[in-house]
């Protein structure tokens, strides 16, 4: 990191809460009025300029645009805007089988991008990848190779972000992992270790569908299933690191046992492995996922059950989260989605019928997330720390 | 209302978020430094000074206490503490079969209380109950009668609170009853209609075990199985006015048909009358509440199953809560926690096997909840809406 750079991450990361509210509100809002940035977020126009003053001397923020948001020249309202560039991000999600990477601008606008396959679980061979990973995607930033400041990295599990300690991540394999302090050994930048859902939750709020929605969850299909909350202006993070974990909610029959060793979650019926193992059984022999997949779209009665009981049983998972915390909004995310309409209709049904009174307004959207979505949440969790 | 008290809670009212952070940290802290309240909003000590300027003038705060909160005379630290009468508020709590009330003053410390029966659930009869216990709990308040500035009301159910409607309550058999507005038709005061475990929520919250942790969650048990959270610094009202139906969470076997028509859920195994119904199905006569308790207590092996099912299955629903939000901390109350030994077994050992990874580490604390704790919710909620 170089001086100025420094002077950047350091002034975000000592700013007083209102300072900190004007910057995010300008950085998921940009370009935007003064005037606005004060209605959004209750202070006054006087305060908003004194937060705005240091930005824009840091090259965070650029006041010199002379036109209003709107388009219209000559208007009073002076706009703000966010410097894109003045701090880029590398997000790296850490998947069973392979990396993936990003290069983010402050916006977490994808500026390059990488992928690598994982011949080893082994934390120190995974640190090694990630390093190298890092290094491949600065290559093609040129000048602003200088600005990259933070690095977030998302693993799925039960991970501590205060620590950067993956404490439990079952497809890893990892108890007790710490990423965050191997890392720095290697790599000059501010290291974020985030749980993957919590990572995309973060960049749905700042960047994606969550933007101005009060609360919002989302609920990612695929080889696990898992869940994200944002409420009450923030995401939710678990007093002790844990939140979100819909996969091991006891939804269904006890006798269906998870890979976690428990009985009757979710996972146990609805993760892809659930529903391979379902369709293997029924053929009497190992099926792939495509072939499942391609069974299930052929209208075998065996496949078509293990997708329609998994998107049942979804179904249960997301009309538990909305009656336990009534959000706006139900994101429906993840790999799975590539193939909702095996999921769908069992998903909706069960949903409808067991969601409870008005909290069943919420409106539910499918989005499929590919897997740079994932890393683009693991630099939006960066971001998020230089800057909270 | 006389123009002293018109004053106080325009002022509460209109005050800017700083002032309202600072007049919540006093109120829920008081006696309390200056300097704490700069370090608990996160404001200046100029901010805060500012902000509690106008409400000692208001007369809500005194600053001329002369010792510090320690109780060492003569430190610099010039203690506020807030003026418990400076508002009176009314709390009520609307049973099915009763009404429960309080008169508390601001920092909901009851002052006067009041039961009657309902004998009719005909909204127009329980408005009408309602203002005569209103005028019942002011008679002991003598000069304090002219400080009744609002009244809560906390009713089960899927309750709109800002607009005062019952939207949907099962026990009441009430569906879209316009609460608020009919009681405005014969009191002078602010009225909030809340739910009742939301109200209960926000009594823990600002002045309860709650006060001082980051995040928790109340689990009730007894007639119904509710629950309310706070996250995040608020407590979650559900983005359409419904959270914390964790009663039906879709928990059990589908064959079980609960109260409210949908399969399986929590309240249809856990729910008091769930369980007379399955002692006195095990019975073959109608077996009363007590009746049940007291086979159970004498170990009755149907009595002791219900109640140890209906544990077994409360301890699923919290172990879903705490797996999908991560609280600091979970308080079972509600008035089935007298009976708590004949659950605790059983609730235990399931919430053991289902609780997933370091979101185990959230504390359980039981809590008996009074019926006047709960109408002291409702007058929580109230001094709340004065506030924010």
């Amino acid at each position: 990191m170089n001086d100025e750079l420094r002077t950047r991450t350091a002034l975000l990361g000592s700013s007083s809460e209102a300072a900190t509210r004007v910057f995010t509100t300008i950085l998921t809002r940009s370009p935007i009025s003064r005037i606005d940035v004060a209605r959004l977020t209750g202070l006054s126009q006087a305060a908003v300029t004194k937060a705005v003053t240091p930005l824009v001397a840091a090259g965070l923020v650029d006041d010199s645009l002379g036109v209003t948001p709107t388009g219209l020249p000559g208007r009073p309202a002076n706009p703000v805007a966010v410097v894109p560039d003045a701090v880029i991000a590398l997000g790296i999600k850490v998947n069973v089988d392979e990396l993936i990477g990003v290069a983010t601008d402050l916006t977490t606008r994808i500026i390059a991008s990488d992928r690598v396959p994982l011949a080893s679980h082994d934390p120190v061979a995974v640190v090694d990848a990630i390093v190298g990973m890092c290094a491949r995607l600065q290559e093609p930033l040129g000048d602003l190779r200088s600005s990259v400041a933070c690095i977030g990295v998302s693993v799925s599990g039960d991970v501590d972000t205060a620590t950067g300690v993956v404490r439990d991540s079952a497809i890893m394999g990892w108890h007790g992992v710490e990423l965050a302090a191997a890392l720095r050994e290697h790599l000059d930048a501010a290291i974020v270790v985030d749980n993957d859902v919590r990572a995309l939750t973060i960049g749905e709020h700042w960047f994606g569908v969550g933007l101005g929605t009060s609360s919002f969850g989302i609920v990612t299909i695929g080889r696990g299933i898992g869940s994200g909350l944002h409420l009450n202006g923030e995401v939710v993070e678990g007093a002790y690191g844990v939140a979100g974990e819909i996969g091991h909610l006891p939804l269904t029959s006890p006798d269906r046992i998870c890979a976690c060793g428990r009985r009757g979650c979710v996972e146990a019926v609805a993760a892809t492995s659930a529903i391979v193992a379902a369709v293997s059984a029924a053929h009497g022999r190992p099926v792939a996922v495509e072939e499942a997949v391609a069974l299930a779209h052929a209208g075998d009665p065996a496949a078509v059950e293990a997708f329609g009981e998994a998107g049942a049983v979804i179904g249960l998972a997301i009309a538990s989260l909305v009656n336990m915390v009534g959000p706006e909004l139900v994101i429906i995310g993840g790999e799975g989605v590539v193939e909702f309409g095996l999921f769908e209709e069992r998903l909706r049904a069960s949903y409808a019928e067991h969601v409870f009174g008005s909290a069943g307004d919420c409106r539910i959207v499918v989005r499929p997330h590919t897997f740079e979505d994932w890393a683009r949440g693991a630099a939006a969790s960066a971001i998020r720390s230089l800057v909270l």
